[in-house]
């Protein structure tokens, strides 16, 4: 069980959530990741109210989690925190120079060129979903999206995972890809649903999402 | 001049575009890290006409550019491009692990915290400028965009790059911002507007720009 209060890695995540955010927060990326790599982390745990204090600010700018402080190095961003942490391990970033390539590749892709069209389906569908315009926006995101998650499962083929072999690539798509869970966009797509759920399926996601909720589940305020 | 049909390195770039997308393709990002590097590269142009053809999406699967291939090693999405290349040096990407930790944090951030609302903006602002949703849209992704950038504003500080000296962040960051050009974001904001200008006063990048500009000029098509 990597989570450990003595241990070198400290991590932030949210104390307590609304359910709709629950297995969705980021700190389940690098979770994820230090569970498939068996290394030990603590959890500083943060209260999602908002205004986020200012001295949480100057350690991540948008005020969001994870930051990960791995031995006194700090990191801001998930995808910075992913890479930081796979760089540690051939596990997850191999060391061939053109799988190495090929896996950062997919680690942009999935934070670049799918997710920045998962924030605007969230803001579509749960922040926004009652202003006209995200009523009106929803079915050409739903077709931009879509296209360019034919073109993904295209890619994969029939391969296990992005890089042939489970990768920190792999992470970082199969937790964009969960952002859609409320829609059809991923069931609908036969290969990507078998490949999110080849990758959900793993034990190190299992255990990572369990720790999340866990703590939800133990910070719930009481019924008013 | 780092543009060399011999050079090892080879990436690829549009050869025209309509104006309103000279000076954005991503090309741009690492025409301008390989500047700053005094490193050569040679170009293959491709058309921008769509659709790609297929044995393209079998290098870069959203059928964009840049694409780079390093001696046989191949890459797709600028920051993945972005980052192989400042690996290969300490200019771009400082070894000291903080800030390494840093300039890697602000990458992640300039590609997944703020080109996403930037990649809303160009759909509202451009390519559905004309449907009503994106007018009823505008202001509040305005106001999003203004607060990320004013918390991009307050970190920055008076420091002269993200990172206090120039690495490969500001060179995404920096590029990331001009896709604002056409709006009052950044000149609203004096210490966003000064890092930008201090950004593209580098020669590396005004190199860069003239390169990818004097391309479309070259092959602009004859007035019908």
């Amino acid at each position: 069980m990597p989570i450990d209060p003595s241990a070198a890695i400290e991590l932030t995540a949210f104390k307590w959530v609304p359910p709709f955010a629950r297995g969705q927060v980021r700190d389940l990326r690098p979770r994820w990741a230090m569970e498939e790599q068996g290394l030990d982390y603590r959890l500083r745990l943060l209260d999602a109210t908002r205004p986020c204090p200012e001295p949480y600010l100057l350690e991540q700018p948008w005020g969001q989690v994870p930051v990960l402080d791995d031995g006194g190095v700090t990191l801001f961003e998930s995808g910075a925190i992913l890479l930081h942490l796979a760089q540690k391990d051939e596990r997850l970033l191999p060391a061939d120079p053109q799988r190495r390539a090929t896996a950062t590749s997919w680690l942009f892709a999935a934070f670049n060129s799918i997710e920045p069209l998962m924030f605007e389906l969230s803001t579509v569908s749960i922040f926004s979903r009652d202003a006209e315009w995200a009523t009106l926006r929803k079915p050409s995101l739903m077709e931009t999206l879509g296209g360019r998650l034919d073109r993904l499962a295209d890619r994969l083929g029939d391969a296990g995972y992005l890089d042939g072999e489970f990768t920190v690539a792999d992470i970082a798509m199969a937790t964009v890809l969960r952002v859609a869970h409320r829609t059809a966009l991923v069931p609908d797509r036969p290969r990507l649903a078998a490949y999110l759920a080849r990758c959900e399926a793993r034990p190190a996601f299992q255990r990572a999402l369990a720790d999340q909720l866990a703590e939800f589940d133990r910070n719930e305020p009481a019924a008013a």
